[in-house]
């Protein structure tokens, strides 16, 4: 320990942290400790702290990509953020966190559960197609793509040979998007057994929660290492360098807010966008700013 | 000034700033002085506080509404939060602040410019209706219907018997809305011409700015007085119990977040909604949850 006030230990920078998280073959989805902190040696309060300076980086990092779009010129760039994960690991609070920080206009947000009739009456990447965002926009994916593998896996929608082609046609999907300028950027969120009972506790027992509560949940944790093997193949067959997976440790929210919001960063730090120059002149803008302002005061 | 740490003054509460922030004849709009606090008596840091305060309350309301929203049984409402202003008088920031309270899933956010090519084919309030939300869910309009009054007046896109008409078609609408169970919740922002000006000099001569500078904020501004009375027109003629507009002081970025989020508070509130009560049986949903915990650790 050292003294002194403000010290928060060193903060990794977005483009450690992401290399940090990045998923690895060696370790694998099992190998990620759920309650471990990469990258960030301080504490609960120090998270806090860490992710409202981000909030503002982040922002600054969505308008110029937006700015550039704005441009006919500008090298025109989109990104999607997707969110994977266990039940009760934390994808919402993420994606209210982010949305805080940057707005609703720059990030918009698409949550993928069962399909709707009409979803359900079109080939699986439909829905997912509609929601690529415009130039300069980050969307938010709150479940995706991968839930046409992992939900139609583990509760047998369609038979194997079906979902196991989804692995290279979403490849395919996301390659095109990255060749177009749409970066996407997958997260993984791995929570302990023991977090996941605690927060599913929370939500059968507290009042204001229980509106949360699903039964296949409980289900769904029964079947906790088939998931695990669920995750693992996703990560292996769909992780590439045009469209990386990082794996989150979340059984600390304020990390796992912290890590993806770095990681987001990262990527749009990536793009190595600058602001555009003004289309206008400046000069002849505050002369005219000026000229209202006293037309004003005459009237 | 009194002495010591954590005092903020006293704050009112939800339905105390909305009283005072509720529309009055007698002031009209152009009696709100921008750089005033109602109903806050604290500052700036008092302020941030108070929002971060509020933004738990705020979530917890719309988590209500969305709770009963699930219940086939459950009142259904729904709210649409309006917000307009003058150009650079913080719509976006109120609903960035907003968006990291409750989350985009429970705010959705829909901005109004100038119509589509095929928004612009369709009757005026076509592309306000497809955008009402779903049950228990708040939408924000920056800007909305009352552009199809105020854009077309100020700019001359269609003859005054047009707009007009316009007044009470969009009464009909949002009473056929309060009826159904979505509240209309209307919002004028007052900004004064020093801060607006201000404002606006940021965004000629700041580079990180520069992509927000538009012309015709420019030209909108030379009409201060004439803006004045339209915004009074439409108070006048639109404000009423069902779907009652405020006048929100906004040169204060700080106040005018509180505040909308104090006013979206208090109408949230008057819906008197409680947690509905659990649909399922809670401590046969916690034996299964540890039934499925011990399962895992047999595997």
């Amino acid at each position: 320990m050292t003294g002194g006030g403000d010290s928060r230990g060193p903060i990794t920078d977005p483009a450690g942290v992401a290399a940090l998280l990045r998923f690895s073959r060696q370790r694998g989805f099992a190998g990620v400790a759920a309650d471990s902190t990469p990258g960030f040696s301080g504490k609960k309060a120090d998270g806090r702290r860490a992710q409202d300076d981000d909030a503002g980086l982040i922002r600054s990092a969505q308008e110029r990509l937006h700015a550039h779009a704005l441009r006919p010129e500008g090298g025109r760039r989109a990104l999607i953020l997707v969110l994977q994960g266990r039940d009760a690991s934390g994808k919402g609070g993420i994606i209210r966190h982010l949305s805080g920080a940057v707005g609703p206009h720059g990030l918009q947000t698409w949550a993928f559960g069962v399909p709707t009739e009409e979803e359900a009456a079109h080939h699986f990447l439909w829905r997912i197609q509609r929601r690529v965002p415009a130039w300069g926009r980050i969307a938010a994916f709150d479940r995706s793509q991968y839930e046409d593998i992992l939900a139609v896996r583990m509760h047998g929608l369609a038979p194997r040979s079906v979902w196991e082609g989804r692995y290279d046609t979403i490849i395919d999907f996301e390659n095109g998007l990255a060749a177009s300028g749409v970066d996407v950027v997958k997260v993984m969120l791995t929570v302990s057994q023991e977090e996941q009972a605690e927060r599913l506790r929370e939500r059968i027992t507290r009042p204001d929660k229980a509106w949360k509560h699903a039964a296949s949940d409980l289900a769904d944790r029964r079947r906790w290492h088939e998931y695990t093997q669920a995750f693992e193949d996703v990560l292996v067959r769909t992780d590439s360098d045009a469209s990386p997976w990082y794996v989150v440790p979340s059984d600390r929210k304020w990390y796992a807010r912290w890590a993806v919001g770095r990681i987001l960063l990262h990527h749009l730090e990536s793009m190595d966008l600058d602001w555009p120059a003004a289309d206008f002149d400046p000069m002849a803008a505050e002369a005219e700013l000026d000229a209202a302002t006293a037309l004003i005061a005459c009237d």
